[in-house]
């Protein structure tokens, strides 16, 4: 299901399948019967009622994929990062030897962990002098973020690695809701002041350079953003079609599926936001996307990593509905009325 | 251990071991050496560094110990509960068939549970009328607290059930901090606006008639709290002495521990609080108590569910300080500098 121009992407990205809401019903009418105080379970009974609603059969995770897109940018020549570009390559090779984050986190989820490098060595242009990519490497990496969602999923965590992908998510986060560098552009990977500077100064270049871009959500991601930003949103597009939901990971994959926002009101509402990142920007993102994220815990990291971690979350949430007595069946009394 | 007067236990709540700095600093040192940016698992490395700074070793979460304490509660008779008295044995019940929320969250965290039902079929006395104990009803709880902590446990997650309790709980947090039924009571299990209204008036008669012990915590948890709250009062202590941390679930276990926090100001440093409960007061004790809860899920149920639902968070942090390569291992290159 690749597309074979923007315009078909865009025509793809507001024709969505809607929610099963009579899926999501039977699961709160189960939730009354089990033996709690009504909504005592707080946000755990809204996400199985979630996952209901877009899986659209009883909600189940007996398959949870993470999926990890990686890319390089030509912004990085300005400066904007802590680390050398060399890095994303030899950490796509950590992500196969077991040894990162995303390794153990996927491993305490009970999920599969995919890496797709997506042309490592063929950075996206340095969006400050050209676009990113032109139609044809966006489609393509669009293509390769659908391509990697298993229609057999039950769940899909997405998340990315590559060097000075913060500052693109930025510039794509600027175009689409206004605002510069300064509002956008945080430390990153842990940038010092100087290289902040640059950050901004780079978003600011970027919005400048391809303003003539503003009011198409898709062409912004392409001018503004990464192969692996893309590819987050081709999943992301994948899932929805496919009946699976999606946890969203940090700032760049938020700002990744953000372009899709902008075209349907409701083009988000089978994802979640795992967490909120240390990344100042990520917060303001989630706020403009009415997103509440489930997880505060200051990571900052990316590879899925902060997905993957809520994981449990839903696997206790999924356990406490599927495995708990109603009050008919414990012979406990309800509540007097 | 357990304690032949109030007095006897006061000294043993202010003569505790210190925490365990070069434990802690082990574990920043390898975290400093690990395929991440530094600091870039935020609260994830604070945890893990928590957890060795206690135990005072490695860090290790091989068995982790779920405690449920119940006890019943003379304050009922002043109609302050949704449910009826008898709901707490029935949910004893339920919990050792397994059909409760709290056996479903600790199969997913890999926990062990123990319920321990305190004497429900005598209710402590209404305390709006007298202390709800006296000091040997209060010092055999506690007492049994203590003895429910194996010195093999890893880490304790402390939660109670109580037809009741939210009351006793409100009353205790204002006699320590300040402030009257109208701050301190909620809606807890779900109890109607006339529910409220007497709730509130309860805990105000508690504080009025117990006026005169004013400045004595314990003698304060004896007057106004339950069996249960002394338990896990009586854990906390048993486990700070012990090398174990502790993982503290609602606005219950969090009143019940509170009177230690008056008696030394580092009492607590071994606990985290694992979440902020929708019962509104429990965020304004937290903040009382300088504690940063790790989720924030609306959950208001007890049974330690707030508190075991945070375990997979900590298995995911120990598993990522473990499990992850150093940049010298992987062949990553390190932030320039």
């Amino acid at each position: 299901m690749s597309f074979p121009s923007l315009s078909a992407l865009r025509d793809a990205c507001r024709d969505l399948p809607p929610p099963d809401e009579s899926a999501a019903a039977a699961v709160a009418a189960r939730q009354a019967q089990l033996t709690k105080p009504p909504g005592s379970l707080g946000r755990l009974e809204q996400l199985v009622a979630w996952l209901a609603r877009w899986q659209g059969h009883a909600p189940r995770l007996e398959r949870v994929d993470v999926l990890v897109f990686a890319g390089n940018h030509g912004v990085t020549a300005q400066g904007v990062s802590a680390y050398p570009a060399a890095v994303t390559a030899q950490m796509v090779a950590n992500f196969s030897a077991g040894g990162a984050a995303i390794n153990q986190l996927s491993r305490i989820a009970g999920a599969r962990l995919r890496v797709i490098p997506l042309a490592l060595d063929r950075p996206t242009e340095d969006f400050t002098r050209a676009p990113a990519m032109d139609e044809r490497a966006f489609l393509d990496a669009v293509a390769q973020g659908e391509a990697a969602v298993a229609p057999e999923a039950d769940l899909v965590c997405l998340g990315e690695m590559g060097i000075g992908n913060t500052t693109a998510a930025a510039a794509l986060a600027a175009a689409l809701f206004g605002g510069g560098g300064a509002r956008w552009a945080g430390r990153g990977t842990g940038v010092d002041d100087a290289g902040l500077a640059r950050k901004r100064a780079a978003v600011d270049a970027g919005l400048a350079r391809h303003a003539g871009l503003s009011g198409d959500p898709l062409a912004l991601a392409a001018a503004l953003g990464g192969r692996e930003l893309a590819a987050i949103l081709g999943s992301t597009l994948a899932a929805r079609r496919r009946r699976i939901p999606v946890l969203l990971d940090g700032f760049v994959a938020t700002a990744a599926v953000a372009p899709l926002a902008r075209l349907r009101d409701d083009a988000l509402d089978h994802a979640l936001a795992a967490h909120v990142s240390a990344e100042a920007a990520h917060r303001t993102l989630l706020a403009n996307l009415g997103l509440v994220p489930l997880l505060d815990l200051g990571l900052r990291l990316g590879e899925a990593s902060g997905a993957t971690l809520a994981v449990p979350l839903l696997r206790a949430a999924l356990a406490c509905h599927t495995g708990m007595a109603t009050f008919a069946e414990a012979g406990v009394a309800n509540k007097e009325v």
